[in-house]
């Protein structure tokens, strides 16, 4: 990771330590979101529970990583791509504890609305789900390598999510309109679509951390084309 | 703000300088999702466009606050409250950010369905509107002074928030069941009300990054109640 250069070998420790909390939180994360999509679709409350109550561990995650990235800031004093590092780091925290609310969010739907009866409204996530948790994969994937290319080709696994997202929406309309007793619990399931179609959207939040901490350029708000160009 | 014991005078200069970008993107934020209502209640369809077209500058302030905070931590290492400081502006200003993509993403509900056979369901989000416009433009109020008392009490007012979004969902939801083939356009709204709810959690985020600055002490994940305690 060209840490080596430090003349502290304590500091290359230091910062080892911190990206090693990272991916442990991004496993926590994903795992939480894989859990929270099983429940919903195997009716499984005890584990949406589960989901539910380990929410917390993420939370103290970002808390305590952040808490370690504002002590190494103080003491060490990074500059450059030391610094970089750890400015991508906070920011990717946040998006991962977000991740980890949608888990706890689709968790609490599996929760409420455990009857079969709703099982055909939730059957529509499925394709949806799998490819959030892939990206979200994936994306921690990049981040552990800090790998660029893999960053750039999942910013535009997006694409995908968002054109699946639609086409879960309009099913779900078509239900509504059906049947419209069924309201309340297909809005419910619209809540969690549009959830996990958010979790792409902080996947790619990531992939720019990434490309700014490589390449030291920030390509937020710019689109597809300046990630390609900051990549050449 | 207690920057006076700085040695280098350049040194607060350059805080105060972030201090005062950071207002002045709230000021932009707050004008845009003011503007956003606005164009919906009002069916003005150019002010919508406007507020569309000025999301950018939204987004470049956050960028720009970013670089000077990489900055300034680079060149003055900045320990203590200085660092806090720099990390609740680093918070502060992603939250400000996503509260500006809900002022562009309802400004596009209001060009998206201009005609006013919508408009009974828009004036459900007025009150909605109203508190968040006012939560957000206290929480500025409250960052601007860095008052935890304040900040305190505009945490407190998301309870508010979330009852009348309670209120807005169940009269969409029977307007639904009423008349089935407006669940799209009421779909739209409810989105809407959706993305304005979230505007209280990001003030309530910005209430705790001022208490960490302030107190030192990190309050997220926690609740009111260890709110009360850090500021006994």
């Amino acid at each position: 990771m060209n840490f080596g250069r430090h003349i502290s070998g304590q500091f290359n420790v230091e910062l080892e330590s911190i990206r090693t909390h990272v991916l442990t939180m991004g496993g926590l994360v994903e795992q939480q979101l894989s859990f929270a999509m099983q429940a919903l679709h195997k009716e499984d409350v005890e584990l949406a529970r589960k989901v539910v109550r380990d929410d917390h561990k993420v939370n103290a995650m970002e808390v305590s990583i952040d808490e370690a990235c504002t002590r190494i800031i103080a003491k060490r004093q990074p500059t450059a791509k030391d610094l970089r590092l750890i400015m991508a780091i906070i920011k990717t925290i946040t998006d991962l504890e977000r991740i980890g609310d949608v888990a706890a969010r689709i968790a609490n739907v599996a929760i409420e609305n455990p009857s079969s009866e709703d099982k055909q409204f939730n059957v529509s996530l499925e394709p949806l789900c799998r490819q959030a948790v892939n990206m979200l994969h994936q994306v921690l994937d990049a981040f552990a390598r800090m790998d660029v290319d893999a960053a750039a080709a999942v910013y535009k696994m997006d694409d995908r999510l968002d054109a699946e997202y639609e086409a879960v929406i309009r099913q779900l309309m078509t239900y509504m309109m059906e049947d419209p007793k069924n309201i309340p619990q297909i809005l419910q399931v619209m809540w969690s679509a549009r959830a996990i179609e958010r979790v792409g959207d902080r996947c790619q939040n990531i992939c720019e951390y990434i490309i700014y901490f490589v390449k030291g350029k920030d390509v937020r708000h710019l689109g597809e084309q300046s990630i390609d160009d900051a990549l050449r």
